[in-house]
């Protein structure tokens, strides 16, 4: 008897013709159908936005020939999830994977990450969700070291289910898989950036401005993200999308809210 | 002796000119010394979006004669936390509010929202924030009758000051004041948006879709935001940017993650 193979949602936040991408649709192949949904444009660093003072394109990019179906959408990763999900897609997708991204999505950046927000949109709407992301910026990054962990990861996914109301975040370093040591489950680093802004002028002599900084990890626990992924590990971040800091509301209950 | 005022930075997601963060300027300046750096245009659902790719100008709006100095900028809400703190403020902020929002913030509306993701920002560069939001979206929203609540809720935050890591989401029913119950502190409720896209066409017949859709509270926890502002109350949720589902970490560790 054959069992029915997964449907898999691919997108991610670097543009549908990302390497990245690439080399995720061809893993996800080799597992499920696949369908992607990916933006036709970079958009990095896009945290949760979503599309809602504008409208929406979506182009079919695939040939009816081809083995995988897919769209490139004028919105953000997590526009891409929700028309996957709520416009393209007749069923509920059994996976949402997100990336490769094309560099670090470790501690602080999840919040940053539009890789990142695909995945934990995908969560939201009740589908298992999976970040990955490799410590390497460059568009010719390597993705073939990976490969290999990448579908473990997904398959390991698919076969157990992640706890209600969590995704991962998976990052890689930048290292061959035979340097690999393995994977490490972690919590996010307590790290930020310290950031500066590049002042210039434009030829009209406007000053603006660039965004710039240092990454600061001055958290020293070897339970972290950033830790493991310094030590070799491939680093998996249970996710969650419940904000509520829940071991501080006994503490606030103290206060005096209500004597105006 | 005289103490010294709070130095407060106040942005939001609606734009500077929006007369949410109108009130919440007046309100802070009866408090302490206050600087502006908000959006130069609505900025709403933008998560925590930054801008990495592109330039940000700033423009300094108040006369050098005005009480309060006010920026525009072209970025994000969090862009403007970023600038505020690390290019135009000679000194760390003892207080950041952002707000007062046009509309709900509370339960997963937390994690689309820029007057939010300003303030977990100002949480990030370790200064305490506030995101007040009123639960209607009308430009002409009333926020007199609120003014008392936000008054008092900022200063309970600069008189005990906030645990680490933590800003509070703070919504407001649509009550006249004496119909407010008082203050709840709460969990974000598990609750969602049920999406929809309307299709359309463009003159030139081009499909185009707006996002839309329905927000389903399936939460009957008593304990929630939703619970509280449908109850008359105000809802303050304690809100944390390690995303960490810690309480996943033993049973994700049983998986087979490294037998490739």
């Amino acid at each position: 008897m054959k069992t029915k193979k997964p449907l898999i949602l691919v997108t991610n936040d670097d543009g549908v013709s990302a390497p990245g991408i690439r080399t995720l649709i061809e893993i996800m192949a080799e597992i499920g159908e696949v369908i992607v949904v990916a933006p036709d444009k970079p958009q990095s660093a896009m945290g949760h936005a979503i599309t809602i003072n504008n409208t929406l394109y979506l182009n079919k990019i695939s040939k009816d020939s081809d083995a995988v179906t897919e769209y490139s959408c004028s919105g953000t990763p997590v526009d891409c999830v929700k028309i996957a999900v709520n416009e393209i897609l007749k069923q509920k997708p059994d996976l949402c994977v997100s990336g490769i991204n094309h560099g670090t999505n470790s501690s602080i950046n999840v919040i940053y990450s539009g890789t990142m927000s695909a995945a934990l949109e995908a969560g939201i709407e009740g589908i298992q969700g999976i970040g990955f992301s490799l410590l390497d910026f460059d568009w010719n990054a390597d993705f073939t070291q990976i490969k290999s962990y990448v579908k473990n990861i997904a398959l390991e996914v698919l076969k157990n289910n992640l706890p209600k109301g969590v995704v991962l975040n998976v990052n890689f370093p930048k290292l061959k898989e035979k340097e690999i040591k393995g994977i490490k489950i972690c919590r996010q680093a307590n790290a930020k950036y310290d950031q500066k802004f590049d002042k210039r002028q434009t030829p009209q002599g406007k000053d603006y401005y660039w965004l710039a900084g240092d990454f600061i990890n001055e958290d020293k626990g070897e339970d972290t993200d950033e830790w493991a992924l310094e030590n070799g590990y491939i680093s998996v971040v249970p996710v969650q999308f419940d904000l509520t800091a829940h071991h501080t509301m006994q503490q606030l209950n103290t206060w005096k809210w209500n004597e105006i």
